[in-house]
């Protein structure tokens, strides 16, 4: 997992429907300053995170798919939740 | 998933026929300025996304393979979905 | 798997009950010298690894998932072990 | 999937007998220019083919396993298919 | 696969028993002059190989689990053979 930032979503025209109930957020990966590396991940969204927040990513399909309660989910990213603190040495 | 760039379309002599059916796109990454990374990929095409279209890409295999409803595919990334419009802060 | 060092941890809420009896710990990549590479993960861990304990991460996620003795679990990396020496040539 | 040119084969001990019916190539990265881009994969062939050759690279072990219609094979990547032509913009 | 050369062994406390019959070996990576790239994994070995030895390293979880002949296997690298030559055009 990664921790990132909603900098926005996006809106696409897909066919399959396991997409229609999920809204596809704009996730900028953060170094550990809280930094943007330039790096992105395009997530489906489980925790209603909105533009601006802090959020914790799980990057993996089959562990993605769990997070969604389904078998069947074309997905490989998923805001799992929104960062409450980080906390380093 | 990651926002591509359809750039052009691979040709291929391929034995396996679980490629038959599908084409090959040549697919730039974006980021999220819209510029090309110098990153590809090359995908299989569900939504018949053309030359030039802002395309939405699925780049994990077990999640490709059930894009195309299929349990046997030997793909990793599918397009899918023609990119409406990319909202950022 | 690669070699980490714990340099600190996340709260975060999260939902999806999976993740309720596990802390989640900010792992830096180290090179073989011990030097942080920039990298990080989030990783679960379950070893009771310490901040700055120097540890071994094992990042993919069919393997993390069998780590914790359990089908479903939505996580890509896990703090597998405390690491006791590293011997190089 | 991924554009790449045969430079080379490997030959190794292998005790393992998954690998005794495939030639193991080297197959270097190319950009979308034809270009190496210093990155290459040992790829197990199902194509014949030969040093020299722009070839279709199929980079995800659970595909590849599909490909050699086996579902034990201690695979990655596969040569797919040889590319015929790469029609850009 | 990529080919690597052992640079060393790794020691850790690690409770998971499927880890207790291994060897965990420190692997670079090798560009294909023969030199380090810098990166590394750490590796089960399967091959008996030794510090200095080069060798073929499969980087897939479920690969790397069928060629320990076990279906729980918390590992994604593996040592499978030790390189008898590269021969580059």
């Amino acid at each position: 997992m990664f921790i990132g930032r909603v900098s926005g979503s996006v809106t696409a025209t897909i066919k399959h429907e396991a997409f229609h109930s999920y809204k596809l957020l704009i996730v900028d990966h953060l170094d550990l300053h809280g930094k943007a590396t330039g790096a992105y991940d395009i997530c489906v969204d489980v925790v209603q995170a909105g533009v601006g927040d802090t959020v914790l990513v799980l990057d993996e399909g089959n562990g993605a798919r769990q997070i969604l309660n389904r078998s069947v989910a074309p997905v490989r990213a998923v805001v799992v939740g929104v960062v409450d603190s980080v906390d380093l040495i």
